[in-house]
C-alpha cells in the first residue's frame, strides 16, 4: 500500500514525529511505502510529492516545523483542486490512501474529500489546543513551556523596575496557551477570548499584587477583548485569510493598566517563538504515538476517521463527531485560575 | 480551619507548586490558615512546623524541592509515633487536618492513620510515574524532559565516534521514564523493569541499528534485569531502605553490548538530575491544580481521599482504592515503542 | 569599613551575582559590612537601604534582575540630590563608600561624583556590551544566548512556511547582540546600527538565500537604520530618556522585504526577554568576578575606577580614561560577519 | 585551491562551526573546493574523504559532534601512516592543504607533519579549555553550562533532604570546567587536579556550609586527587590512551564526605552530557570565527600555524610556540575562587 502524508496549516512543533512515527510503523508493521505532499493540499492539488523512504525521516522526531512544507491551500479551489481531480491524481501517483495532518480548517477539508470517497485519515494539529475530539494536541505543551520560560524571564524585570508586564500569547479563539503558561509562571491576571473582562477588573487585579509588594504579571490571549470592546472590535475586518483582524492588544492593554493604576507597564508579544523549535518530550512522544496510529486507522480503513488522545490513550473517531466544535475553556478551569489572581 | 501539609519521600519536582496551590486556595477561597511539618513525617511525629502565610508561597511553583524539607520518617515508628500520639500533637498544635504529599508509602501511611480517625487527604507524588490512581504525577513530565534533553546530547557524541551509548534513567519498578524519554529521543531500544529482555536481543537491536549506519542508543530503567538473571539479582540483597539493591544496569551493560557486538559501547548514568531543579509547565500547572483540588477536599471533609488526575480533569478518589497496585507500563505500550527499536 | 551598593539603569541579568561576589568577598576578606541602596540613585538620594548580611545574598547569583530595585533616577536631580547633600546622606548612614553598578549614563554619574570626592568603584554593566573599556560587560552572553534560541526556533517556522522570518533583537548603538545572535544562528543578513544598509542590498541578501533553497533569516538591531533614511529617522525625536525614539524596525523591515521579493515576510521583537531570567554561567562567573575585584579596588583605595574584563583576566581602570566612547561593532566584525550573508 | 579537514579526538561542540566558517569562507573568499576526512587522521591515512560542498555545512553550526566523524587514529602508526605515505595520499587526491581540529596529541601530530613538509593549519580544541595558546576553546562554554545547569538542579535535592550532594564534572589534567561551573552554581568546595586538598579540609568546608544552613554542594573535577592519595593514585596505572587511570572520584569522595561529617551524600557524575549537543552561541560564534581565521591562515600560507583567541580577537601562531605546555588553573584564579568556599 502506498500512503500520502500532509501537513497543513500553521507550523507546529511535532509535525515531524507524526510523520517519522507513521512512516516507521508503516514499514515495518504493514510493509507500506510512503510519500510526502510538498506544502499541505498545494502538494496534493498539484500532485508535487517527494519519496519518505526510512531514512529520509531519520532523526527528525526533534526537528521543528515539518520537512514537508506548508501551506494554507485549500484543496477545493484552483482548475485542479476538488475531490475528483484529486481522486485522478492520487490514481495517477499510485496512492491509495492519504493522512492529512491539519487543523479544523484541514480535517473539514479531509472529512469533505472523504465523504466524496477518497480514503483519507486525519492527525489533529493545533497549537492553540482548540479541537475537540482530543484531550490535548501536539504542539501545545511545547508552546506553553516556551511562554513559561519566556514570561519567567519577563517576571525578573518586571520585579527589579517595578513595571507591571504583559505577556501577549498565541490563542486566537481559544485561551488555553495564556490559561497554561499564566498558571504555570503565577500571573497576577489572564486575559483570555472567552472570558470578556473589563479594563477596571484588570486595572483592580494589577493593583492588588501590586499592594501585596508583587511587580504585577498580566499575560494575555491574543483574541482576548475588553468587555466593552466587542463592537469596535467586530469593525476592525477580516485578515486575508478571511480571520477577524486581531493582534496588537498586548500592546493596547499596557496603556491602559498604566492608566488606570499609575503603574509602568510594558508589553511583550512573544510571537512565532512559540511555534517552532524543537518539540518538547510530551510532544514528541504524543505526534509519535498519534503518527503511529493512524497508520493503524489506515490498515483497519478507518475512512473518515481521526486519531485523538483521551486520557493516556490514543483512540479513533469519526470526522463528524470530531469536527465543528472549538474547544475553548471550560468555566470551571477559568473559575479555578482566576481564584489564584490578583 | 488550621491544615498541616507534609512532603514525603524522595524531592520531586512540583512539590512546591502544590503548596503553593493549596495555601492560595486555601487562604482566598476557605480563609484557612495553614502550617507546614518540617522533613515529612519527622515533623509530624516531632510537632515541628512553620508557618505557611502567603508570602511564603509566593513564587515557589518555579522552584525545585520542597520548602518544607522531607525525609523517609515513617509516622508508625519511634516513642512519639503512631496514630494516637499523632493526634495529639495536632490538638496541641490546633492542627484540624492534614494534606499529605507523598508516594505509595507515604500514602499507606496516610491511609492507616486516616482509618485510625485523622483528617488526612493525599496528594499523590512520584517522579516514577507508577502510582495506579492517577494518568500522570507531576514530576514526571519534567523528568522525562530532563532525559530527553539529556540523551539528545549524548546521541551527537554516539555518532561523531561511531559509539552505542547507554543511558541510564530513574524507574525502579517501572519504566515509563525510558519509555517517554526513549520514545522521544528516537532510542533503538528502551529496556524497562516490566519486560525482561536477553543480553543477545539487546545486541541484536544495536547490531540493526548500527547496519543502517546509526549510532545505537539504549536506554535503560535502573531497575531492568536482563532476562536470565533475576536470580543473581535477587542475591544482591537489600538496600537501607528495604528495597532490592539496584542501580548499576548501565554500566554492566555497556561492556556486555560492546562484547557481543565489538561496537565501543559507553554508559551514563543521569540520576539525580532527573528529579531537580525547575518543573516544566505541564507539572506546574498540574501540581498547582491538585494542591488547589486538595484543599477542596478538605473543606468537602473527602477525609481518606486523594486527588488524581483523570484525563483533563482532577478527580478525588478513596485511599482504599486508589492504593496497592502499581502502575506498570502495559503491554500495548510496550508493543507500541518497542516496534520501532533496531 | 561600611560600603554601600547600588544597581542603576535596565536590569540585566548578572546584577545579582555582582552584589552577591562583592559583598561575600568583602565579608570574609576584609570584614566589611554591606548595605544596598534601593532603586538605584534614587536610594541614595533619598538615603533608602536595606542590610546586606551574608544570608541576603545566598543563592541570588543565579537569579535575574536586581534584589536592590533600580530606576533611572539621576543623582544630580532634586532637592537631595548632587555631590554635596549625597556626601551629608552617606555620612548620616555611616557608610564609607559606594560600588556603582551600571552603565554609561550611571558611570558618568559617578565619576562626577568622584570627582568631587565621594570614594566610588564602579561595574560596568550593559545587555548592549558597548562600554569600550571591557571586552564584554556581563548580561550580554545570555542575551545573546536567549536570543540565539528563539531565532533557532523562527528559523523552522520559516523554513516550513517558506517565509522569510525577521527577528528584531536589543542593540542601540551598537550592534553587538545582532551580531552575536546572528552569526551563532547563521543568519542571512544582520543589520545594526554601525553599519546602514539600503533596502536594496537587504533585498539581494534574503533572495540569494531563498535561490539556494533557504528560508531568508534576518536579524536586526532595534537601532538600525536603513541606508538613506537617517533624515526620517532623527525627525521622530528623542523618547522619555532624551534619547532618540527607536523600535519597530523589525515591523517596518518586514512589509520592505515582502514587497521588493514576493517572499512572504514575518517579523518578531524579542524585546524584554533578552534581558531577565537566569544568567548564563559565563555571565555568573564573570560578575561575580566584577563583583569580588570591586571590593578590592575599595580595600585599595582605587577611587574613581572602574573593573573590566581584559582576555581572561579582571582589571582595573580610571572613569577618564574608560569612559566617554561607545564600543560599537568595528569594520572587521562586520566585513567577517557579513562574508557570511546572502 | 583545495582543502581537506579532518576533526580527531573526543567530540566537542561547536566542531560542525568550525568546519561550516571555514568551507563558508573558503568558497567565498577564495574559490576554494573543500573534502572532510571521514573519522580524524584515519581518514587521512586511508584516503578516505567526502566532498564538502556548500549545501553540505547548511545549517550544521547549531548542530553538536562532527559530521566528519573522529576517532583517536595517530597518524603515524600503521602501514600507510607517516608524512611520507600521507604526502602521497594527499597528492593522488588533489589536495593542497589540511585544516586540523583537535587537541594537544592532534596538534602535536600536525606539527611533526608540518616540520616534514606539509601544508597545515590548526585550530585547538578542548572542551577541557586546557591548550596554553587560546584564551578558550569553543566547547568549553557549553560544557560548563551545561554542568551549571545540571548542578542548579542537583541542589534543590540537596536542600529538600538536607544532604551534601557531589557533582563530578569532565577536567583530567586542568579544572577549568569545575572552576567555572562551581562558581556559577555557588558551589561550597572546587576540587581541581591542580590543588590537590585532603579530605580533612573537604570535611570543614561541608560543614561550614551546613552549619549555615546550606545544604553542602562540592564540584569535583575528574583528574582531582586528594592530598596524600597520590601515590595510590599513580598506582593505579595506565588507561588504554596511555594515561592514568581516572574516573569515579565523585563515587570515591561521598562516603568520605558522610563518614567524616555524618551528613548524607550522593554523588552525580555528569559525564558525556557535558560534551554533545547543540553548542551555546558563544561557542558557535567561538568555532565560526576559527574556522574563517583557518581558512585565512591557509590564504596566506601560515603553515605551521594555529589560529587561537586572544581577548575577542582571532589570531595566529605557531605550533612550536603554542604547543607543550598545558592551560592549567593559575593560583590566582584558585585563590578567587576558594575565597567562596565553605
Amino acid at each position: 500500500m502506498k500512503i500520502g502524508i500532509l501537513t497543513s496549516g500553521g507550523d507546529c512543533p511535532g509535525l515531524n514525529a507524526v510523520i517519522r512515527g507513521a512512516v516507521l510503523k508503516g514499514i515495518k508493521a504493514y510493509g507500506h511505502t510512503f510519500v510526502g505532499f510538498r506544502d499541505g493540499w498545494r502538494g496534493v492539488v498539484d500532485g508535487e510529492v517527494l519519496e519518505l523512504p526510512r531514512e529520509k525521516v531519520r532523526g527528525i522526531s526533534k526537528q521543528g516545523g515539518t520537512i514537508l512544507g506548508t501551506s494554507r491551500t485549500n484543496p477545493f479551489d484552483g482548475p485542479n483542486g476538488g475531490a475528483h481531480n484529486i481522486k485522478m491524481t492520487l490514481v495517477s501517483l499510485g496512492i491509495d490512501a492519504l493522512i492529512a495532518i491539519g487543523g479544523e480548517g484541514t480535517l473539514a477539508a479531509a472529512q469533505r474529500l472523504s465523504q466524496e470517497g477518497l480514503k483519507i485519515v486525519g492527525v489533529p494539529k493545533t497549537v492553540d489546543n482548540d479541537l475537540a475530539a482530543t484531550d490535548y494536541t501536539f504542539g501545545f505543551d511545547t508552546a506553553v513551556q516556551i511562554a513559561t520560560e519566556a514570561i519567567d524571564r519577563l517576571r525578573t524585570t518586571g520585579e527589579s523596575h517595578h513595571r507591571c508586564m504583559v505577556a501577549e500569547v498565541m490563542g486566537r479563539h481559544a485561551g488555553w496557551i495564556a490559561l497554561h503558561a499564566g498558571m504555570a509562571a503565577g500571573a497576577h491576571a489572564i486575559l483570555i477570548p472567552e472570558q470578556p473582562v473589563s479594563a477596571a477588573q484588570i486595572a483592580t487585579w494589577v493593583q492588588e499584587a501590586q499592594r501585596r509588594g508583587r511587580a504585577p504579571l498580566v499575560v494575555v490571549a491574543e483574541g482576548f477583548i475588553e468587555q466593552g470592546q466587542e463592537a469596535a472590535h467586530s469593525g476592525r475586518g477580516l485578515d486575508t485569510f478571511g480571520r477577524p483582524r486581531l493582534g496588537g492588544i498586548g500592546e493596547k492593554l499596557a496603556p491602559e493598566i498604566e492608566a488606570r493604576t499609575g503603574i509602568e507597564t510594558r508589553a511583550t508579544v512573544l510571537g512565532h517563538i512559540q511555534r517552532g523549535g524543537v518539540p518538547s518530550a510530551f510532544d514528541r512522544v504524543l505526534a509519535t504515538r498519534l503518527g503511529m496510529a493512524a497508520v493503524d486507522s489506515v490498515a483497519h480503513n478507518r475512512w473518515g476517521t481521526m486519531v485523538t488522545l483521551k486520557g493516556t490513550s490514543i483512540e479513533s473517531i469519526d470526522f463528524d463527531t470530531a469536527l465543528g466544535s472549538l474547544k475553548t475553556v471550560p468555566q470551571e478551569r477559568w473559575d479555578e485560575a482566576s481564584l489564584l489572581f490578583g
